[in-house]
């Protein structure tokens, strides 16, 4: 699984700018919502065609994510507030960053067509977490995946450098890669789950 | 807690149904598929301004959303995938939905600022079930809050009969409500939360 590995010597590289921020008395939840605000940044950005500034904004939002983990390792482990804060954040920052690239499209004058495989990118990245969510709540491990949240930010990178002309081919990419991941952990579940359901909503 | 009574009376409204339906033959996640089908029909009328048929569409999805449980019960229990299903179709019907409104208001050249409106409760909606579904990963009940999604279905009703005057007050009290749902939900999770940090992703 070099997926594993590539995640674990991340962890290893942040840690002591990690331990760093908390020796600072700064907490994991603040640079997670830090991360929030820069996500913002890169819809705004987005929203008025400015995809360079955008991207710098991504980066920045991303390094927050892998940080906020580090931080609350550096503090003795984290809570699961922090942990569910994290996750909605992550969300939220994908819905807002999706957010610019619509608007900038609608100003553009973007097609219905267009505006579909944008609802079917943002519902597919958004359903790829939550069916891994839900699955956890079922007491199902679910971390497989084509296109887990990684691969999405560096799709979402690309999108705000190369600008209006590769947004058709970019969300759809997105759109297909995003909807194969959350078919395939459906499908886990399937094969993996016996029974109960509990009510979602 | 007149909404936990008002569940069970909806239950036994509908078991004698259920069980017709198992009986024919037919399995609770064909009952789900088909509510994703109605709400996919009534994003699309809602997209070509068809707003009272698109509420029709909405009350046969909201249908099958009560009939699918209850045919699960019927055939004797559902499965960890009917369950997962049903929420991700959920999820899902509400994005089509909404989908339906972005694409009539942009038709009708709405600006940035509705767009971002219509963005926040799109998100508002997704994170309200999602922090919940993180909830019970994390081993905690999160049923709580202000807008739930019967609430959202009749939001969405309304929005489909008062049609384009309505979107803007409408979308507002939607992504106002939902907003405060999530925060409540994750404050619940800070008060009852102790630790752990699982990764979400």
């Amino acid at each position: 699984m070099p997926r594993r590995s590539w995640k674990e010597s991340g962890r290893a590289f942040v840690a002591p700018v990690g331990r760093g921020i908390a020796a600072a008395g700064i907490s994991a939840d603040a640079v997670t919502i830090t991360g929030l605000l820069f996500a913002a940044g890169c819809g705004m950005f987005l929203a008025v065609g400015e995809g360079r500034i955008a991207a710098v904004f991504l980066v920045a939002s991303a390094l927050c994510d892998l940080l906020d983990g580090a931080v609350a390792r550096a503090r003795g482990g984290g809570t699961s507030f922090g942990a569910a804060l994290d996750s909605t954040v992550d969300r939220y920052g994908e819905a807002l960053i999706l957010g610019g690239v619509l608007i900038d499209a609608t100003v553009r004058g973007a097609e219905a067509g267009l505006l579909w495989l944008w609802i079917a990118a943002l519902s597919g990245s958004f359903l790829t977490s939550y069916v891994r969510a839900r699955a956890e709540g079922l007491g199902l491990r679910c971390d497989v995946g084509l296109m887990e949240r990684p691969h999405r930010l560096v799709l979402l990178g690309i999108l705000c450098l190369l600008g209006p002309p590769a947004v058709p081919v970019l969300l759809g990419v997105l759109a297909v890669g995003s909807h194969i991941t959350f078919v395939q952990r459906l499908l886990l579940i399937r094969r993996e789950g016996r029974s109960g359901r509990p009510a979602g909503g």
